[in-house]
Protein backbone atom coordinates (compact mmCIF):
# COMPACT_ATOMS: atom_id res chain seq x y z
CA UNK A 1 0.00 0.00 0.00
CA UNK A 2 1.09 3.43 -1.16
CA UNK A 3 0.43 5.93 1.55
CA UNK A 4 1.23 10.38 0.95
CA UNK A 5 1.37 11.71 4.23
CA UNK A 6 0.94 15.74 4.16
CA UNK A 7 -0.02 18.29 7.08
CA UNK A 8 -0.28 22.22 8.30
CA UNK A 9 1.86 22.18 11.19
CA UNK A 10 5.11 21.51 9.14
CA UNK A 11 7.12 18.50 8.29
CA UNK A 12 9.10 18.66 11.05
CA UNK A 13 5.81 18.38 13.41
CA UNK A 14 5.24 16.12 16.18
CA UNK A 15 2.21 14.89 14.35
CA UNK A 16 3.24 14.16 11.05
CA UNK A 17 6.16 12.21 12.35
CA UNK A 18 4.06 10.13 14.98
CA UNK A 19 2.10 9.58 11.83
CA UNK A 20 4.93 8.69 9.91
CA UNK A 21 5.74 5.95 11.83
CA UNK A 22 2.32 4.88 12.21
CA UNK A 23 1.89 4.58 8.54
CA UNK A 24 5.61 2.68 7.94
CA UNK A 25 3.67 -0.57 9.78
CA UNK A 26 1.23 -0.79 7.20
CA UNK A 27 2.52 0.27 4.07
CA UNK A 28 4.97 2.29 1.98
CA UNK A 29 5.08 5.70 3.22
CA UNK A 30 6.03 9.83 0.91
CA UNK A 31 5.78 12.78 2.66
CA UNK A 32 5.20 15.88 1.47
CA UNK A 33 4.50 18.67 3.76
CA UNK A 34 4.79 22.29 4.50
CA UNK A 35 8.54 23.10 5.93
CA UNK A 36 6.46 25.61 8.15
CA UNK A 37 3.92 25.84 10.10
CA UNK A 38 0.51 27.10 7.76
CA UNK A 39 -1.98 26.29 10.21
CA UNK A 40 -5.61 27.96 8.98
CA UNK A 41 -4.22 28.65 5.88
CA UNK A 42 -7.27 27.25 4.07
CA UNK A 43 -7.69 25.64 0.88
CA UNK A 44 -5.23 28.06 -0.59
CA UNK A 45 -2.21 27.66 -3.46
CA UNK A 46 0.56 29.32 -4.22
CA UNK A 47 0.51 30.51 -8.07
CA UNK A 48 2.33 33.92 -8.02
CA UNK A 49 5.54 32.54 -6.70
CA UNK A 50 7.35 29.30 -7.52
CA UNK A 51 7.44 26.22 -5.20
CA UNK A 52 10.72 25.12 -3.99
CA UNK A 53 11.46 21.24 -2.66
CA UNK A 54 13.69 20.13 -0.30
CA UNK A 55 14.47 16.39 0.49
CA UNK A 56 14.78 15.16 3.66
CA UNK A 57 15.76 11.19 5.16
CA UNK A 58 14.89 9.49 8.20
CA UNK A 59 16.49 7.82 10.13
CA UNK A 60 15.77 4.40 10.58
CA UNK A 61 13.45 4.08 7.42
CA UNK A 62 12.97 4.57 3.83
CA UNK A 63 10.18 6.85 3.95
CA UNK A 64 11.61 10.01 1.95
CA UNK A 65 10.37 13.23 3.01
CA UNK A 66 10.16 16.49 0.88
CA UNK A 67 9.23 19.80 2.30
CA UNK A 68 7.82 22.38 0.25
CA UNK A 69 7.32 26.32 0.87
CA UNK A 70 3.92 26.35 0.48
CA UNK A 71 0.18 25.46 1.51
CA UNK A 72 -0.89 22.15 2.21
CA UNK A 73 -3.02 22.39 -0.47
CA UNK A 74 0.15 22.97 -2.73
CA UNK A 75 1.84 20.18 -1.03
CA UNK A 76 -0.69 17.43 -2.13
CA UNK A 77 -0.74 18.62 -5.32
CA UNK A 78 3.03 18.94 -6.15
CA UNK A 79 2.99 15.07 -4.96
CA UNK A 80 0.41 14.06 -7.40
CA UNK A 81 1.30 15.93 -10.42
CA UNK A 82 4.88 16.64 -10.26
CA UNK A 83 6.97 14.82 -7.36
CA UNK A 84 5.51 11.55 -7.06
CA UNK A 85 6.47 8.63 -9.83
CA UNK A 86 3.44 6.07 -8.49
CA UNK A 87 -0.09 7.13 -7.50
CA UNK A 88 -0.56 6.81 -3.59
CA UNK A 89 -3.62 4.48 -2.61
CA UNK A 90 -4.51 6.63 0.15
CA UNK A 91 -3.87 10.64 1.73
CA UNK A 92 -3.08 10.98 4.98
CA UNK A 93 -3.17 14.27 6.62
CA UNK A 94 -2.02 15.10 10.05
CA UNK A 95 -1.90 14.72 12.59
CA UNK A 96 -3.09 18.31 13.59
CA UNK A 97 -2.04 19.60 16.63
CA UNK A 98 -5.27 20.76 17.87
CA UNK A 99 -9.18 20.23 17.03
CA UNK A 100 -10.29 19.88 13.19
CA UNK A 101 -14.24 20.58 14.47
CA UNK A 102 -17.26 21.53 13.06
CA UNK A 103 -17.32 25.23 10.74
CA UNK A 104 -14.11 25.46 11.56
CA UNK A 105 -12.89 22.32 8.98
CA UNK A 106 -13.50 24.42 6.91
CA UNK A 107 -10.67 26.92 8.12
CA UNK A 108 -8.93 23.93 7.91
CA UNK A 109 -5.21 23.27 6.59
CA UNK A 110 -5.31 19.52 7.32
CA UNK A 111 -8.16 18.89 5.61
CA UNK A 112 -7.95 20.86 2.76
CA UNK A 113 -4.31 18.40 2.32
CA UNK A 114 -7.18 15.76 2.20
CA UNK A 115 -9.47 17.42 0.18
CA UNK A 116 -6.97 17.98 -2.45
CA UNK A 117 -6.55 14.00 -2.43
CA UNK A 118 -10.03 13.89 -3.08
CA UNK A 119 -9.84 15.91 -5.71
CA UNK A 120 -7.47 13.82 -7.38
CA UNK A 121 -9.43 10.46 -6.94
CA UNK A 122 -7.36 9.33 -4.32
CA UNK A 123 -9.11 8.19 -1.08
CA UNK A 124 -8.05 10.47 1.89
CA UNK A 125 -8.41 11.08 5.40
CA UNK A 126 -7.37 13.53 7.56
CA UNK A 127 -6.90 13.26 11.20
CA UNK A 128 -6.48 15.64 14.70
CA UNK A 129 -5.96 15.41 18.10
CA UNK A 130 -8.20 17.33 19.98
CA UNK A 131 -6.06 18.94 22.54
CA UNK A 132 -4.24 22.27 22.55
CA UNK A 133 -2.06 21.04 25.03
CA UNK A 134 -1.39 17.31 25.51
CA UNK A 135 1.22 16.42 22.43
CA UNK A 136 0.61 12.78 22.63
CA UNK A 137 -0.38 11.18 19.73
CA UNK A 138 0.01 7.46 20.39
CA UNK A 139 -3.88 6.94 20.29
CA UNK A 140 -4.67 9.21 17.43
CA UNK A 141 -1.90 7.21 14.93
CA UNK A 142 -3.71 4.31 16.29
CA UNK A 143 -7.00 5.40 14.76
CA UNK A 144 -5.40 6.61 11.76
CA UNK A 145 -4.22 2.91 11.31
CA UNK A 146 -7.57 1.41 11.53
CA UNK A 147 -9.30 3.71 9.37
CA UNK A 148 -6.77 3.71 6.95
CA UNK A 149 -6.96 0.15 6.38
CA UNK A 150 -10.68 -0.03 6.49
CA UNK A 151 -10.96 2.79 3.43
CA UNK A 152 -8.65 0.74 1.63
CA UNK A 153 -10.58 -2.28 2.21
CA UNK A 154 -13.78 -1.04 1.76
CA UNK A 155 -13.48 2.12 -0.52
CA UNK A 156 -15.20 5.54 -0.32
CA UNK A 157 -17.50 7.42 -2.48
CA UNK A 158 -16.04 9.93 -5.00
CA UNK A 159 -15.94 13.57 -3.29
CA UNK A 160 -15.28 12.20 -0.04
CA UNK A 161 -13.12 12.08 3.03
CA UNK A 162 -12.93 11.41 6.57
CA UNK A 163 -12.24 13.89 9.19
CA UNK A 164 -10.89 12.15 12.25
CA UNK A 165 -10.95 14.01 15.42
CA UNK A 166 -9.31 12.00 18.66
CA UNK A 167 -9.77 13.28 22.28
CA UNK A 168 -6.58 13.87 24.37
CA UNK A 169 -7.49 11.55 26.92
CA UNK A 170 -5.98 8.01 28.54
CA UNK A 171 -6.97 5.05 26.17
CA UNK A 172 -9.47 3.83 29.18
CA UNK A 173 -11.50 7.20 28.74
CA UNK A 174 -11.78 6.38 25.15
CA UNK A 175 -15.26 5.83 24.68
CA UNK A 176 -15.11 3.88 21.22
CA UNK A 177 -15.25 5.89 17.25
CA UNK A 178 -18.44 7.18 16.59
CA UNK A 179 -19.51 8.18 13.09
CA UNK A 180 -20.59 12.27 13.51
CA UNK A 181 -21.68 14.81 11.22
CA UNK A 182 -20.34 18.71 11.58
CA UNK A 183 -21.49 20.68 14.25
CA UNK A 184 -21.77 24.26 14.36
CA UNK A 185 -18.81 26.67 16.40
CA UNK A 186 -19.06 30.38 16.72
CA UNK A 187 -16.24 32.23 17.79
CA UNK A 188 -16.83 34.98 20.61
CA UNK A 189 -15.33 38.50 21.33
CA UNK A 190 -13.25 37.45 18.16
CA UNK A 191 -11.19 40.76 17.57
CA UNK A 192 -8.76 42.67 20.08
CA UNK A 193 -8.12 46.03 19.41
CA UNK A 194 -5.08 47.56 20.53
CA UNK A 195 -2.76 50.33 19.79
CA UNK A 196 0.88 49.68 18.88
CA UNK A 197 3.90 52.08 20.08
CA UNK A 198 2.90 54.64 17.76
CA UNK A 199 -0.84 55.35 18.96
CA UNK A 200 -2.12 53.46 15.19
CA UNK A 201 -4.80 50.70 16.01
CA UNK A 202 -4.41 47.39 14.92
CA UNK A 203 -6.61 44.44 15.31
CA UNK A 204 -5.91 40.50 16.81
CA UNK A 205 -7.79 37.39 16.30
CA UNK A 206 -8.69 35.80 19.36
CA UNK A 207 -11.67 35.04 21.03
CA UNK A 208 -13.04 31.86 21.93
CA UNK A 209 -14.73 28.74 20.36
CA UNK A 210 -18.32 28.62 21.45
CA UNK A 211 -19.82 25.30 20.49
CA UNK A 212 -23.89 25.21 19.22
CA UNK A 213 -25.28 22.77 21.47
CA UNK A 214 -26.84 20.87 18.34
CA UNK A 215 -27.61 17.22 18.30
CA UNK A 216 -25.70 14.47 20.01
CA UNK A 217 -24.65 13.68 17.18
CA UNK A 218 -21.92 15.86 15.79
CA UNK A 219 -18.47 15.87 15.50
CA UNK A 220 -18.23 18.60 18.43
CA UNK A 221 -20.44 17.07 20.74
CA UNK A 222 -18.65 13.59 20.37
CA UNK A 223 -15.28 14.67 21.15
CA UNK A 224 -16.56 15.96 24.07
CA UNK A 225 -18.19 12.52 25.50
CA UNK A 226 -14.44 10.98 24.34
CA UNK A 227 -15.56 9.51 21.60
CA UNK A 228 -13.40 9.35 18.58
CA UNK A 229 -15.33 11.49 15.70
CA UNK A 230 -15.03 10.27 12.31
CA UNK A 231 -17.43 12.77 10.09
CA UNK A 232 -17.54 12.18 5.95
CA UNK A 233 -17.32 15.14 4.41
CA UNK A 234 -18.24 15.79 0.78
CA UNK A 235 -16.77 18.40 -1.66
CA UNK A 236 -19.38 18.86 -3.73
CA UNK A 237 -21.04 21.61 -1.94
CA UNK A 238 -23.75 22.50 -4.27
CA UNK A 239 -27.41 23.01 -2.31
CA UNK A 240 -29.06 20.78 -4.40
CA UNK A 241 -32.39 21.07 -2.42
CA UNK A 242 -32.93 24.63 -3.32
CA UNK A 243 -31.57 24.90 -6.64
CA UNK A 244 -35.33 24.00 -7.75
CA UNK A 245 -36.94 26.69 -5.42
CA UNK A 246 -34.21 29.35 -7.15
CA UNK A 247 -35.36 28.45 -10.12
CA UNK A 248 -38.90 29.75 -9.21
CA UNK A 249 -37.12 33.21 -8.49
CA UNK A 250 -37.28 33.58 -12.50
CA UNK A 251 -34.38 36.01 -11.71
CA UNK A 252 -33.24 37.82 -15.26
CA UNK A 253 -31.47 40.88 -16.29
CA UNK A 254 -34.38 43.39 -16.21
CA UNK A 255 -35.67 42.05 -12.95
CA UNK B 1 -30.61 48.53 2.70
CA UNK B 2 -27.15 47.90 4.11
CA UNK B 3 -24.48 45.77 1.80
CA UNK B 4 -20.91 44.95 3.07
CA UNK B 5 -18.71 44.35 0.23
CA UNK B 6 -15.72 42.70 -0.01
CA UNK B 7 -13.60 40.66 -2.67
CA UNK B 8 -10.11 38.70 -3.22
CA UNK B 9 -8.44 40.82 -6.06
CA UNK B 10 -8.45 43.72 -3.57
CA UNK B 11 -10.04 46.99 -2.81
CA UNK B 12 -8.31 48.89 -5.45
CA UNK B 13 -9.66 46.66 -8.19
CA UNK B 14 -11.78 47.69 -11.01
CA UNK B 15 -14.19 44.69 -10.21
CA UNK B 16 -14.85 46.25 -6.68
CA UNK B 17 -15.41 49.19 -7.32
CA UNK B 18 -18.02 48.79 -10.23
CA UNK B 19 -19.81 46.41 -7.78
CA UNK B 20 -19.46 49.64 -5.34
CA UNK B 21 -20.98 51.41 -7.80
CA UNK B 22 -23.99 49.51 -8.39
CA UNK B 23 -24.54 48.42 -5.35
CA UNK B 24 -24.98 52.45 -4.57
CA UNK B 25 -28.40 52.77 -6.55
CA UNK B 26 -30.10 49.84 -4.24
CA UNK B 27 -28.59 50.88 -0.59
CA UNK B 28 -26.06 52.07 1.87
CA UNK B 29 -22.51 50.89 1.03
CA UNK B 30 -19.49 49.86 3.28
CA UNK B 31 -16.62 47.99 1.44
CA UNK B 32 -14.18 45.91 3.69
CA UNK B 33 -11.22 44.29 1.26
CA UNK B 34 -7.93 43.25 1.22
CA UNK B 35 -5.55 46.19 0.43
CA UNK B 36 -3.52 44.10 -2.15
CA UNK B 37 -4.94 40.80 -4.69
CA UNK B 38 -5.46 37.56 -2.56
CA UNK B 39 -6.10 35.52 -4.89
CA UNK B 40 -6.49 31.75 -4.72
CA UNK B 41 -6.54 32.96 -0.83
CA UNK B 42 -8.97 30.06 -0.36
CA UNK B 43 -10.55 30.38 3.54
CA UNK B 44 -7.34 31.28 5.33
CA UNK B 45 -7.59 33.41 8.13
CA UNK B 46 -4.59 35.63 10.15
CA UNK B 47 -3.91 34.79 13.34
CA UNK B 48 -0.10 34.81 13.80
CA UNK B 49 -0.04 38.79 12.81
CA UNK B 50 -1.80 41.65 13.56
CA UNK B 51 -4.48 43.21 11.19
CA UNK B 52 -3.97 47.09 10.40
CA UNK B 53 -7.14 48.68 8.75
CA UNK B 54 -6.64 51.84 6.75
CA UNK B 55 -9.54 54.02 5.56
CA UNK B 56 -10.68 55.01 2.13
CA UNK B 57 -12.85 57.56 0.84
CA UNK B 58 -14.51 57.92 -2.68
CA UNK B 59 -15.14 60.93 -4.85
CA UNK B 60 -19.38 61.61 -5.01
CA UNK B 61 -20.03 58.76 -2.42
CA UNK B 62 -20.43 58.46 0.90
CA UNK B 63 -19.70 55.22 1.17
CA UNK B 64 -16.88 54.50 3.51
CA UNK B 65 -13.88 51.83 2.40
CA UNK B 66 -11.63 50.19 4.58
CA UNK B 67 -7.98 47.98 3.74
CA UNK B 68 -6.91 45.48 5.55
CA UNK B 69 -4.06 43.91 5.30
CA UNK B 70 -5.19 39.92 5.54
CA UNK B 71 -7.43 37.54 3.35
CA UNK B 72 -11.10 38.08 2.01
CA UNK B 73 -12.25 35.90 5.15
CA UNK B 74 -10.11 38.22 7.52
CA UNK B 75 -12.18 41.57 5.99
CA UNK B 76 -15.83 40.20 6.43
CA UNK B 77 -14.92 38.69 9.98
CA UNK B 78 -13.38 41.98 10.85
CA UNK B 79 -16.18 43.76 9.55
CA UNK B 80 -18.67 41.68 11.25
CA UNK B 81 -17.18 41.81 14.39
CA UNK B 82 -15.29 44.29 14.92
CA UNK B 83 -15.82 47.22 12.28
CA UNK B 84 -19.30 47.90 11.51
CA UNK B 85 -21.48 49.40 14.19
CA UNK B 86 -24.64 47.86 12.19
CA UNK B 87 -25.20 44.28 10.63
CA UNK B 88 -25.66 44.19 7.05
CA UNK B 89 -28.38 42.99 5.49
CA UNK B 90 -26.79 41.39 2.62
CA UNK B 91 -22.40 40.80 1.83
CA UNK B 92 -21.47 40.86 -1.86
CA UNK B 93 -18.20 39.65 -3.11
CA UNK B 94 -16.77 40.57 -6.13
CA UNK B 95 -16.86 41.18 -8.79
CA UNK B 96 -14.47 38.84 -9.72
CA UNK B 97 -11.75 39.24 -12.50
CA UNK B 98 -12.07 35.59 -13.29
CA UNK B 99 -14.22 32.52 -13.54
CA UNK B 100 -14.91 30.98 -9.85
CA UNK B 101 -16.67 27.85 -11.55
CA UNK B 102 -16.66 24.05 -10.48
CA UNK B 103 -14.15 22.61 -8.37
CA UNK B 104 -12.32 25.80 -8.33
CA UNK B 105 -14.84 27.41 -5.69
CA UNK B 106 -13.07 25.75 -3.17
CA UNK B 107 -9.70 27.75 -3.76
CA UNK B 108 -11.60 31.04 -4.40
CA UNK B 109 -11.15 33.94 -2.30
CA UNK B 110 -14.16 36.14 -3.42
CA UNK B 111 -16.39 32.53 -2.43
CA UNK B 112 -14.77 32.66 1.06
CA UNK B 113 -15.62 36.08 1.59
CA UNK B 114 -19.36 35.11 0.63
CA UNK B 115 -19.21 32.08 3.25
CA UNK B 116 -17.93 34.42 6.29
CA UNK B 117 -21.11 36.37 6.03
CA UNK B 118 -23.24 32.72 5.71
CA UNK B 119 -21.26 31.82 8.56
CA UNK B 120 -22.28 35.04 10.34
CA UNK B 121 -26.24 34.29 9.61
CA UNK B 122 -26.75 36.90 6.58
CA UNK B 123 -27.13 36.08 3.35
CA UNK B 124 -24.27 36.30 0.89
CA UNK B 125 -23.44 36.41 -2.60
CA UNK B 126 -20.59 35.75 -4.64
CA UNK B 127 -20.15 37.73 -8.25
CA UNK B 128 -17.32 36.84 -10.51
CA UNK B 129 -16.82 37.75 -14.19
CA UNK B 130 -15.95 34.87 -16.71
CA UNK B 131 -13.11 35.89 -18.26
CA UNK B 132 -9.40 36.83 -17.59
CA UNK B 133 -9.22 38.85 -20.66
CA UNK B 134 -12.02 41.50 -21.11
CA UNK B 135 -12.87 43.57 -18.12
CA UNK B 136 -16.05 44.98 -18.38
CA UNK B 137 -17.87 45.06 -15.31
CA UNK B 138 -21.49 46.26 -16.55
CA UNK B 139 -23.50 43.18 -17.20
CA UNK B 140 -22.51 41.45 -13.99
CA UNK B 141 -22.60 44.67 -11.79
CA UNK B 142 -26.94 44.53 -13.53
CA UNK B 143 -27.11 41.04 -12.54
CA UNK B 144 -25.80 41.75 -9.19
CA UNK B 145 -28.20 44.80 -8.17
CA UNK B 146 -30.91 41.83 -9.64
CA UNK B 147 -29.36 39.27 -7.21
CA UNK B 148 -29.12 41.20 -4.50
CA UNK B 149 -32.70 42.24 -4.68
CA UNK B 150 -34.26 38.59 -4.61
CA UNK B 151 -32.18 37.07 -1.85
CA UNK B 152 -33.18 40.50 0.19
CA UNK B 153 -36.88 39.83 -0.91
CA UNK B 154 -37.47 36.16 -0.70
CA UNK B 155 -34.29 35.01 1.46
CA UNK B 156 -32.10 32.29 1.56
CA UNK B 157 -31.96 29.54 3.76
CA UNK B 158 -29.32 28.97 6.67
CA UNK B 159 -26.08 27.50 5.42
CA UNK B 160 -26.17 28.98 2.04
CA UNK B 161 -24.87 31.33 -0.04
CA UNK B 162 -25.12 31.60 -4.20
CA UNK B 163 -22.07 31.97 -6.09
CA UNK B 164 -22.67 33.77 -9.91
CA UNK B 165 -20.52 33.84 -12.42
CA UNK B 166 -21.62 36.10 -15.72
CA UNK B 167 -19.96 35.04 -19.10
CA UNK B 168 -17.74 38.23 -20.81
CA UNK B 169 -20.31 38.51 -23.86
CA UNK B 170 -22.16 41.43 -25.16
CA UNK B 171 -25.74 41.82 -23.67
CA UNK B 172 -27.66 40.58 -26.46
CA UNK B 173 -25.84 37.23 -26.87
CA UNK B 174 -26.72 36.41 -22.91
CA UNK B 175 -29.02 33.91 -22.79
CA UNK B 176 -30.33 34.83 -19.20
CA UNK B 177 -30.26 33.56 -16.12
CA UNK B 178 -29.65 29.89 -14.72
CA UNK B 179 -29.47 27.94 -11.82
CA UNK B 180 -27.14 25.68 -11.79
CA UNK B 181 -24.95 22.86 -10.16
CA UNK B 182 -21.24 22.87 -9.23
CA UNK B 183 -19.72 21.66 -12.09
CA UNK B 184 -15.95 19.75 -12.43
CA UNK B 185 -12.73 21.14 -13.47
CA UNK B 186 -9.56 19.32 -13.34
CA UNK B 187 -6.06 20.71 -14.43
CA UNK B 188 -3.29 19.12 -16.55
CA UNK B 189 0.26 19.71 -16.54
CA UNK B 190 -0.49 21.53 -13.34
CA UNK B 191 3.59 22.00 -12.23
CA UNK B 192 6.64 23.45 -14.96
CA UNK B 193 9.46 22.01 -13.10
CA UNK B 194 12.23 24.80 -14.20
CA UNK B 195 16.13 25.95 -13.26
CA UNK B 196 16.55 28.59 -11.25
CA UNK B 197 20.35 30.62 -12.55
CA UNK B 198 22.17 28.45 -10.21
CA UNK B 199 20.85 25.38 -11.24
CA UNK B 200 18.48 24.11 -8.42
CA UNK B 201 14.73 22.58 -9.11
CA UNK B 202 11.71 25.32 -8.77
CA UNK B 203 8.18 24.69 -9.87
CA UNK B 204 5.93 27.26 -10.74
CA UNK B 205 1.79 26.14 -10.76
CA UNK B 206 0.55 26.37 -14.29
CA UNK B 207 -1.50 23.83 -15.96
CA UNK B 208 -4.73 24.75 -18.33
CA UNK B 209 -8.01 23.70 -16.74
CA UNK B 210 -10.02 20.88 -18.01
CA UNK B 211 -13.60 20.94 -17.80
CA UNK B 212 -15.30 17.30 -17.41
CA UNK B 213 -18.07 17.16 -19.65
CA UNK B 214 -20.63 16.60 -16.83
CA UNK B 215 -24.00 17.56 -17.14
CA UNK B 216 -25.66 20.36 -19.06
CA UNK B 217 -26.85 21.87 -15.77
CA UNK B 218 -23.46 22.67 -14.38
CA UNK B 219 -22.26 26.51 -13.98
CA UNK B 220 -19.11 25.74 -16.27
CA UNK B 221 -21.80 24.58 -19.02
CA UNK B 222 -24.66 27.56 -18.07
CA UNK B 223 -21.78 30.01 -18.78
CA UNK B 224 -20.26 28.27 -22.05
CA UNK B 225 -23.60 28.68 -23.41
CA UNK B 226 -23.52 32.23 -22.72
CA UNK B 227 -25.81 31.84 -19.96
CA UNK B 228 -25.36 34.01 -16.62
CA UNK B 229 -24.71 31.10 -13.57
CA UNK B 230 -26.29 31.35 -10.34
CA UNK B 231 -25.30 28.29 -7.94
CA UNK B 232 -26.44 27.98 -4.49
CA UNK B 233 -23.80 26.64 -1.99
CA UNK B 234 -24.29 25.37 1.11
CA UNK B 235 -21.43 25.07 3.98
CA UNK B 236 -22.63 22.02 5.83
CA UNK B 237 -20.13 19.57 3.85
CA UNK B 238 -21.14 16.40 5.96
CA UNK B 239 -21.58 13.48 3.54
CA UNK B 240 -24.83 12.58 5.45
CA UNK B 241 -25.64 9.49 2.56
CA UNK B 242 -22.37 8.50 4.08
CA UNK B 243 -23.25 8.01 7.64
CA UNK B 244 -24.76 5.19 7.79
CA UNK B 245 -22.83 3.39 5.81
CA UNK B 246 -19.70 3.92 7.74
CA UNK B 247 -21.52 2.95 10.82
CA UNK B 248 -21.73 -0.05 9.26
CA UNK B 249 -17.34 -0.06 9.79
CA UNK B 250 -17.82 -0.68 13.00
CA UNK B 251 -14.67 0.65 13.27
CA UNK B 252 -12.47 0.63 16.64
CA UNK B 253 -8.71 1.17 18.10
CA UNK B 254 -8.25 -2.71 17.93
CA UNK B 255 -8.93 -3.09 14.12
Amino acid sequence: MKILLSNDDGINAAGIQALREAMETVGEVVIVAPDRPKSASGHGITVHKPLRVDEIRYSNSSTKGYAVNGTPSDCVKLALEGLLTKRPDIVVSGINFGPNLGTDVLYSGTVSAALEGVIHGIPSIAVSLASYEKEDYTLAARAAIQVVKAVVEKGLPDETLLNINVPAVPEKEIKGITVTKLGKRIYKNTFEKRKDPRGRDYYWMAGEAVDLAGDPDTDINAVKRNEISVTPIVFDITNYQLIKKLQEWNLSLEG
